[in-house]
């Protein structure tokens, strides 16, 4: 049987897509290249995470959610510019993507850095576009995304922190570091950016927060753990929980953050089903 | 005996640099290496045109020009992240920028590529921070430079299109749609972004997106003489004006644009003056 969040998946995720397919250039469109390889990145049967917490955390207030889909395509297009990028030679050296032939393989890596290039910009032209909401507001969005996409604090400095740890033993606060920029900061953004954008308070905004931390940590744990089952990372020397903690204790870990986070998601009552939903989901998916 | 264009130059660049320095993470901000090379990338002599071009374009209409000075480095981060990325071995591959290494040389092809996505990143979140403007100006100003910087008719239209014309023979046509897009987009939405935030009337605008479409072919043309000269494009076969007029015509056919660029810049009378005596630079640069 299926349960809400399950459900609001199924509904929501066609509008991301239909929307991604509106937002990204045609394949046509000059020159070709460069939008088939955006589009062949974007629209990949991704499992849309981050735009469905960002359209969810629009849904703790708003019943019509329509308004938010391009900024949570902004959000999406962010995520997959930093796949491209990452599976790049010089970077992690990935060819395959969910199954399929990474951008750089299937194109050339210079194709693959430009519609990298190409994504970022266009989520950041997306939002100048969005007319929905205050303009205010959607500079707010621009700041929140520039800083989780950025070097400071953001995926740029996480997915630095992590190629410099590769080989290295790192400590368990190190990874946390390096896990909340790269993983965390974009969850975090999309959930609070879907909130802010719904009209949240300052007190949920903190809520939010909090609520996003835990998950994002949790979702990075629950990742470490698939993949040394398959013991790619273990491989490749990079820094996982499980490298650090061993499963039993990792499963611990973010079991326990889940539960923080799901208590956070009650104090929401009904409009928080889907992100209490959403903490069950990482659990079972793999824990 | 110096011209006012120079004494203008002398005054803005100094205060791009001061304000890009404060812009940019410190070496010491975490993770320090893509900082490094961020700084490295940026703050390393280069001739701050299309900032100048930004500020000149605002001066036309204000005379403080403190506040358009984030802005114009927000145009000079973008200028400078495409340098990093057009370096890269898998696009022009070229070992040195303003006589040093460039920046995969003096780093590693992974940071050059964070590098180049960090100023991208920061640019889109200096112009969300910047409050000296209304956020529906700012918001414009995301748009223009999202499409000047982007993948259907900025920047990276033209890269593309540039690394597909490699030693293939192409029309005059397609070489200046190559140019319009690779070097125009930028340099017309600089001047273009200063004059509208400085009040320019619509059909100031009009006169400024004129002025820059010449000035943006022009300068490419005499970078392509100038490169001629030195046989680099050449070996390579990148396609050029040179190679297609010989030196004599495209001259000639540079003079022309910068003369029709100076009758336009001529109809803003006295406040013109920057944008007219920026075509006697490029005529007289090198031609």
């Amino acid at each position: 049987m299926k349960n809400e969040l399950s459900v609001f998946f199924d509904r929501v995720v066609p509008e991301i897509e239909a929307t991604l397919d509106k937002l990204l250039p045609a394949q046509s469109v000059s020159p070709p290249q460069v939008h088939k390889a955006m589009r062949y990145s974007t629209l990949n049967g991704g499992k849309r995470i981050r735009p469905c917490l960002c359209v969810a955390g629009y849904s703790i207030y708003k019943d019509d959610w329509t308004p938010i889909l391009p900024v949570a395509c902004a959000i999406e297009m962010i995520h997959n510019y930093s796949l491209i990028h990452d599976d790049l030679p010089a970077m992690d050296d990935d060819d395959f993507r969910r199954g399929r032939p990474s951008c750089h393989k299937q194109f050339n890596e210079a194709i693959a850095i430009l519609a990298g290039d190409g994504l970022l910009t266009l989520a950041f032209e997306t939002l100048g576009q969005t007319n929905s909401f205050s303009a205010d507001s959607i500079l707010q969005v621009v700041r929140t995304l520039g800083l989780a996409a950025g070097s400071t604090r953001g995926m740029i400095a996480g997915q630095v922190l992590d190629l410099e740890a590769e080989g290295m033993s790192v400590t368990a606060s190190h990874l946390e570091a390096i896990h909340r920029s790269k993983t965390g900061a974009l969850l975090t953004a999309s959930v609070w950016i879907g909130a802010y954008l719904g009209g949240a308070s300052t007190g949920d905004l903190e809520k939010i927060t909090r609520y996003c931390e835990r998950i994002g940590l949790a979702f990075q744990i629950v990742d470490d753990i698939l993949d040394e089952k398959q013991s790619r990372d273990r491989d490749r020397g990079k820094a996982t929980y499980p490298a650090i903690y061993g499963i039993d204790k990792s499963r611990e870990i973010a079991r326990n953050l889940l539960n923080e986070a799901r208590a956070t998601a009650d104090t929401f009552g009904g409009r928080g089903l889907m992100l209490r939903q959403f903490c069950d989901y990482l659990e079972h998916r793999q824990l």
